[in-house]
């Protein structure tokens, strides 16, 4: 990613906290992080968040998703001999979120996996979420979301958060950013 | 607390997160707690939250504090042989929050304990917490805190909360209300 379109994009997620009546600190709006996958398509592909905090045993974060920014499946999986992986709380505050979990697909469905990307997609329950509306996802389950027409602020509340053990369906992608 | 008290708490409670632009489900808002910690003294001694999620492992929570509303000094002790106590990050989403902690007592403090019940606050180190503020107290550190004049709105993100192992300084405290 460029530097210019990660400073388009900070300013993008500042605007939608701003819509959502979320409070920053400068040091945080300074801290937005800007994620592509390493899929250099960060406007279908992408996340763009802040973390509020992330000890040993606690992570809280605000995320943001553009209309129809999709962020790619995943899963969270065991990290050493202690951290049986990261559970993660989804609640909406702000638009339309479609996550898509495991279990039975749903029919006519709301989202679609990006154009073109549609082998790394590969779990199809479709969970809705609007404002005030949330769902835990537990270690090992595939997931993957997408923002409606409106795009969406969502928090996370989870465990530890060590995103560098990710293990993504699409195997292009690296998720730690690196801009130029 | 009579069930008048409780509904008049409540329906204020809702106000307040309506102003903070917080979205709540119906069932959520159904599902508000109002504490007056068994001291029958709400409007001085209380606190307004919703419990967003508590699993095993993680716990988030949106608190209000009415005007001066104090919510009492307390620590968080290890629970069992594997539970090390609560870790709880406080970020104030609306208003001001006067946060008290162990440390160096603060000279010429924003907040005072509810008058007579001085003998239950023992830790004076202030933390002012504005929008965006947010801090962090790990497990066995005595706290309390008080909303400034327009009451306040805050998000607790903390490892899993056993209410009724809370340890107060004030020996008349009953955590878990009893509505008649
Ligand atoms: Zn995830
Ligand atoms: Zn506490």
């Amino acid at each position: 990613m460029t530097k210019e379109t990660y400073l388009e994009l900070r300013e993008k997620t500042l605007d939608y906290f701003s819509r959502a009546h979320i409070a920053l600190t400068s040091a945080e709006e300074d801290a937005i992080e800007v994620a592509d996958f390493g899929l250099d398509d960060v406007m279908r592909t992408g996340l763009e968040s802040i973390v509020y905090i992330n000890t040993d045993r606690c992570c809280a974060k605000e995320m943001v998703l553009l209309p129809h920014q999709t962020c790619p499946e995943h899963l969270h999986p065991p990290v050493g001999e202690d951290y049986p992986g990261k559970e993660e709380t989804f609640r909406c505050r702000m638009g339309t979120v479609y996550l898509y979990v495991e279990g039975e697909a749903t029919e006519d469905r709301c989202a679609a996996p990006p154009a073109g990307d549609e082998a790394y997609y590969t779990v199809f329950h479709e969970v809705k979420l609007e404002p005030g509306e949330q769902y835990t996802l537990y270690p090992g389950t595939k997931h993957w979301f997408q923002a409606g027409s409106e795009g969406a602020v969502v928090s996370e509340f989870s465990t530890h958060c060590y995103d560098e053990y990710d293990i993504f369906t699409d195997t292009r992608i690296n998720r730690i950013p690196t801009i130029e």
